[in-house]
């Protein structure tokens, strides 16, 4: 890795391009200005410090978030850098939107902050009103309900929750727990305690927590040393692309994982042990950006209905617009919306959609103490104003096809290092030849003042802003493109 | 239930007893003022609008907040309601402190706020001193590192999985996993996988994940119809107040707790099913406010210490002052700190304290997006200043006490109504003779302006703000008093 500046476009410095009002920045720079390697020695002083309170084995640079702005970070040592990683996918707008840091002035803002209430018990006066404007107007169809929950894994965990309460609710005719039930469950036994199980997929990430570490798949550091639910996981496509080259192989791939996930959910149903729930990503994310196409989603949908199963889509990475559409599972042209589709990150606040029908009628069955928190709520609010006024959604869209179109440029250049480009929107990723090439590549980008994200074992990922636009597309395939020649 | 307004003090009403700037209120009322029933019709239709869009069953009432101060909640129709619950013990400074709202200026807070960072990989550049000036600066005596997380039950979760993590390390000599675990792990089987427990309690509660509620045994709605991991759960106390009456009961009652948790470890361990971590709560709140001595601690910890168990104490709902000390565990006399001690609710943000040989080397182990967010800590930081400056901590342990004096006088006149008062600071509890009487309690004081939280099948829980002053206890047991003779 090169840790030698070698990008410094035009005559601005870390220092001029920023122009700052009340502390915050108010203008985006034009370009990445690399003035020390990063990290930085700053960087590499902070990382110190941290460790005297805090972990921090997995911190790559620290990030001065007050000069921050649009697509740019600037880090700890000024430098100015091109981010289309946005803290894992999870900034919709860009650093420091104006529109969102005016509501720091906002009653309803300052108030949530300050006296955050137990939302199962104690919501705002203002609380139905804030869930229409911030999370039913961006609904995907056919899903009129909403839970609120703190992040991906709390509305994941609280989905399958959900799941388990529907299929145990199906089993007893729609009512509610026996006397049986209720007192069986204390000492975790048949039927209080049902041997239900979640099916997921090799290379699926679903969150931190034990029972999603359970049905996840995506990296060993993440699953070793913890116990697990042992739970079904069946196979995931594993696409070539471009896709219309490799049609057959691909269809072969779909009913491979197609026929793993029929028998996982025949055999568990012969041991007892029916699966209730059946989670997926749209874009297996962390796993390495592995796509399924609209046909296995469909008949994957159709097997879970079959079964009186729960077919959860976590788009905790995928939602919020970035894929061209609002939800990614949009694009599977389904004949009905998925049961419950989970999400965060660029949503701001954690949660669920889900259907009518599994809605739970009992209190304090699905809650906890916060259960999200308001003031995701009114920054979403205008979030979701700011993404439908811009026409932020149909930018990804268009964005996502010209990276697409870049990237396939250099795959015509350098065939052995950039390979299987894909993506929906801007979620797009492409393949290098091994782990050590991935690496060093997001290294020498970096060292050039742009900011990729890894994904799986040797692909790379883009997860930019929503704002992510033509110059900043232009900026990331020169860098890219240079980076590849000093590899 | 009466749902007459009953209380109507001077001639103060919701109206003007507030003072507002800039549309938060910045003074509190002097007295409860109950003008409609609780809840009454505004509140009854905000809860039909919530059912549109989010489950509600277990809403009590719509509280505007921008009108709330102090000890003091607004609900949706105008009632002036003393609250001594503060959304279930988690306000600390009461409804919209003056300091913390204007905090709203403060750059850190807003950029938190808007350009939320991934705490694990890009922090702020002055994380590690709101740390330490947020955390740090009230950890428990011999704990100097801290790890946040979104909230109580992300704090336990990864709490456990460090104490997972510590014992296969134990195991491995100090080493990092081997390329056999790694590769198992992705297989769900041992060695990557271990058949490792944890050990809770009857009557605990720490969180609604599934892997929180294996170990949660506080009533049954938390748990029925969701798969459970088989870990055990031991004996926890049931003392009989006032303790020094019932010494010998007690004792013994220490006694069969502690014989249950060797038990335990000793036959999980034949099987190969190893307990690697006590989770225990200093006062069972969910479960019924029942607290353990500090004997049964300091034993529990020794039984944890002999088998390379990890101690954990949940501090969720008693950390932050409430009890007299900053962290109820001080109170035990410990020979050394507890490996872990986890912590959200007044303390703003999820996480928890580790000794430094608890500490996870590698990165990404404990890991998610979010981990947190620096908006709380710039908050806790300024809310330590107060509590600190206004000697808050100190605060609740003469209110406690006065708290309980009141309870006793109580009890003396009513003894079949309320008996076995306990509790730490304030951190308050009684019993009452059944679980219809316990819940009619409550809302007659509730009808009459006091707002009171209940717990396990008999009890009420004093859980106030650490601002709760003697006026508001003079307040509080008159009310209670009142609605004792209403019963």
């Amino acid at each position: 890795m090169s840790h030698t500046p070698t990008l410094k476009l035009g005559r601005s410095t870390a220092t001029n391009v920023i122009r700052c009002l009340s502390g915050i920045a108010t203008s985006e720079p034009s370009q990445p200005v690399v003035l020390t390697p990063i990290p930085g020695p700053k960087s590499q002083e902070l990382k110190t410090a941290m460790a005297k309170v805090h972990q921090n084995p997995s911190v790559k640079f620290f990030v001065d978030y007050e000069k921050s702005f649009g697509n740019y970070l600037v880090d700890a040592d000024g430098n100015v850098i091109l981010d289309t990683f946005m803290q894992i996918s999870s900034i919709p707008l860009g650093y420091n939107h104006p529109e969102l840091v005016a509501l720091h002035k906002d009653p309803r803002f300052i108030t949530a902050a300050v006296s955050r209430p137990a939302l199962g018990s104690f919501p705002r006066t203002d609380f139905a009103d804030l869930v229409k404007n911030a999370l039913i107007s961006i609904a995907p169809k056919g899903l009129t309900h909403v839970q609120t929950m703190m992040d991906g894994t709390g509305a994941n965990e609280n989905a399958i929750k959900t799941a388990f309460i529907k299929y145990q609710t199906n089993r007893r005719g729609g009512k509610p727990p026996t006397t049986e039930d209720l007192i069986s469950c204390m000492n975790q036994e048949l039927p209080g305690t049902p041997h239900l199980s979640v099916l997921g997929f090799h290379g699926a990430f679903h969150g931190r927590s034990l029972a999603m570490l359970s049905v996840t798949r995506s990296k060993a550091v993440h699953k070793v040393d913890i116990p697990a639910f042992d739970w079904p996981i069946a196979l995931f496509p594993r696409y070539k692309y471009p896709l219309e080259k490799f049609e057959e192989y691909n269809r072969a791939e779909d009913e491979k994982a197609l026929k793993s996930v029929r028998d996982l959910i025949a055999s568990r149903k012969k041991e007892n042990r029916d699966v209730a729930a059946i989670i997926v990503e749209p874009i297996q994310s962390e796993g390495g950006d592995f796509h399924g196409s609209p046909e296995f989603f469909r008949e994957l949908q159709k097997i879970a209905a079959d079964n009186g199963i729960t077919f959860i889509v976590d788009e905790v990475q995928t939602g919020g617009g970035a894929s061209g559409t609002l939800w990614a599972h949009e694009q599977w042209d389904l004949p009905t919306s998925p049961d419950i589709v989970t999400f965060s990150k660029k949503a701001l606040i954690g949660g669920y959609y889900y259907k009518d029908e599994w809605k739970v009628n009992e209190p304090y069955r699905i809650y906890n103490t916060w259960m999200g928190e308001p003031t995701k709520l009114v920054t979403l609010e205008k979030a979701v104003e700011v993404i439908k006024r811009d026409n932020l959604v149909q930018k990804t869209k268009d964005v996502g096809i010209e990276l697409r179109r870049g990237l396939s440029v250099l795959e015509a250049i350098y065939p052995r290092l950039i390979f299987n480009v894909r993506g929906m929107g801007t979620l797009t990723a492409f393949d290098t030849s091994d782990t050590k090439t991935r690496d060093k590549l997001l290294d020498i980008a970096l060292a050039r003042g742009l900011q990729i994200g890894g994904c799986g074992d040797t692909s790379i990922r883009f997860r930019p802003a929503l704002i992510f636009d033509e110059p900043h597309l232009k900026l990331t395939l020169e860098i890219l493109e240079r980076a590849i020649k000093d590899l």
